[in-house]
């Protein structure tokens, strides 16, 4: 049988070992599992399922022989690497934003544009992971209408600024309970019980880096050059699930009944309907999930019956990342 | 001199000995101050400033003398004593939602409709409080230009559901610090590391009805008939300020220099330049303040010219609640 080769780059961080999770959860056919990660992880242990894995520096030569490289690290450490992955023929699924609207390289939503992902040059893009959960949520409701404005505003795990956001939040959550000076670093100030509407840095538009994701790269991957969409990111203090709270308007009146069918059909979205008696998700009730949670779907009092509102949740580093980059690896083998 | 007789009916609540407190940081001439509260509190003792208060039983002829009360109860509570604090010929100060619509109830914000305050029948209600945020915060620009419509998302801090949402959030801190299994019963489910996309009963409409309160009560504080509004609020791990994500479509194209004057002279408003180096407010920066904060103001991609965005936090306790209340007091004894 045709085993795969995977190397993940960045496989200490919460993506990167969360890729390995996932790897080792589907029914891949996997072959040799590398975990790369710089010199200083060198030597760690990391777990694929029951594989344990030693993590290796990476070097230029650490993708000979390798199918798949998954990224999970920096900008500048994906650009760094990108040309020895394609040169070493594995295609490079990366995580990072580095490539994302670049025209030669697919952004791909597996359940949204899988087709995508065959046009590759060695390199295929994981988008953005609020932008995910997103398109995720509202994907059933683009196959039945044209999506044409998007409001949308965030409410963002920690979890997004990787391993060290999380370590953050707990131990400003320890700091609180011991009385003593909140500390930060990771973010521009305290997180616990906070909200900060500022994430990534900022345009030349007032707008941040991680606010245009949600209209660039909903773009290319809904295949929606026009798509117009006002976006508000703010980090809150949850661990690793992001949600949003959505306004749409489409090209046509649409009745909520079929709004709620397409959210039912769409493949790895949820309707809430009855979680603990709620008819909405909550960031905790869809952590360490795959499925986007959708709830509060309702008529928008602005656009009338070309409008939808709703509100969804998704795992910021499952769906939003590591399952989504596995899921485009899937795609490939099928 | 002049003095002032002024109750307190529900002093032993969050909002009610906020008020006590604010009354005793202004300039008022106090007379006589009562906190009343049900018979359970009867005794407790609460503070207006140096002042010791015996917490006293509400009764039909408690406000005998009263110049003034300051309703800090629920809508039933308000309801049952209106008629004997009317009659009475105090001014009923009511911070419920009971009779924020009445016809004949005014519904003011002094800095937006302070004269409406003047036409009272021996009742004037406070606003909800992430509407009294939002309001204060585009104050200024409905004084340029009319706003047609809003988009609003709200990051409501737990205060809002009184001294015992404060303490089931603090509750959870502790039970997640020593890994107890986390309890709630003031809210739908964990607060703690989550954000809870419900606030208050649901509609006919599918919105909350805390949701419509920023449409009808913006209606009648602004004098807007016709503005629309679409609201989405959310309670996140926030002791006791509210933030609001808002998107403003209006009549006619302003500049966002002009957005940004109209910000900073709005009284009561702030437009956030430098705090600790950020250019926007979080909700932490504003508790225990009596103004409200304005950042990330910016185009909004959608409307053009005509349309803005920005974000705003202040503290639910104080303007979103007490300290409304007695600035509304203090227009009337000028």
């Amino acid at each position: 049988m045709k085993t795969w080769n995977v190397a993940v780059l960045g496989a200490t961080g919460a993506v990167g070992q969360q890729m390995l999770k996932v790897l080792s959860e589907r029914n891949i056919p996997l072959g040799t599992v590398k975990a790369l990660a710089s010199a200083s992880s060198a030597g760690k242990k990391v777990y694929c399922g029951e594989r344990e894995i030693i993590v290796e520096e990476t070097r230029e030569d650490s993708f000979k022989n390798m199918d798949f490289v998954l990224g999970a690290v920096s900008n500048a450490m994906a650009q760094k690497f990108r040309p020895a992955i394609v040169k070493s023929g594995a295609v490079f699924i990366d995580n990072s934003s580095a490539f994302r609207l670049d025209a030669d390289v697919p952004l791909v939503i597996p359940q949204i544009n899988g087709e995508d992902a065959f046009k590759h040059n060695g390199v295929i893009a994981n988008p953005n992971c609020s932008t995910i959960v997103t398109l995720m949520a509202i994907s059933g409701i683009a196959r039945i209408a044209v999506i044409q404005e998007m409001v949308a505003c965030t409410y963002q795990a920690v979890s997004g600024a990787g391993r060290e956001g999380i370590v953050e939040l707990e131990t400003q959550m320890r700091q609180e309970y011991n009385g003593e000076e909140k500390t930060h670093s990771v973010f521009p100030c305290q997180i616990l019980s906070n909200a900060i509407p500022f994430i990534g840095s900022e345009l030349d538009n007032d707008y941040t880096t991680e606010e245009m994701k949600m209209q660039n790269e909903g773009r290319k991957i809904m295949h929606l050059p026009e798509l117009k969409v006002c976006c508000t990111c703010v980090r809150i203090p949850v661990i690793r699930s992001h949600s949003i709270s959505v306004q749409l308007k489409l090209d046509k009146d649409v009745s909520l009944d079929d709004v709620k069918s397409a959210i039912k059909n769409a493949p790895g979205c949820v309707l809430a309907e009855d979680i603990d008696g709620r008819d909405y998700p909550t960031p905790l009730d869809v952590s360490d999930q795959d499925l986007v949670y959708v709830g509060r779907v309702r008529r928008d009092l602005i656009n009338g019956d070309r409008g939808v509102c709703l509100w969804c949740c998704g795992d910021q580093i499952r769906k939003g990342a590591a399952t989504n980059a596995v899921e485009i690896l899937e795609l490939l083998i099928k």
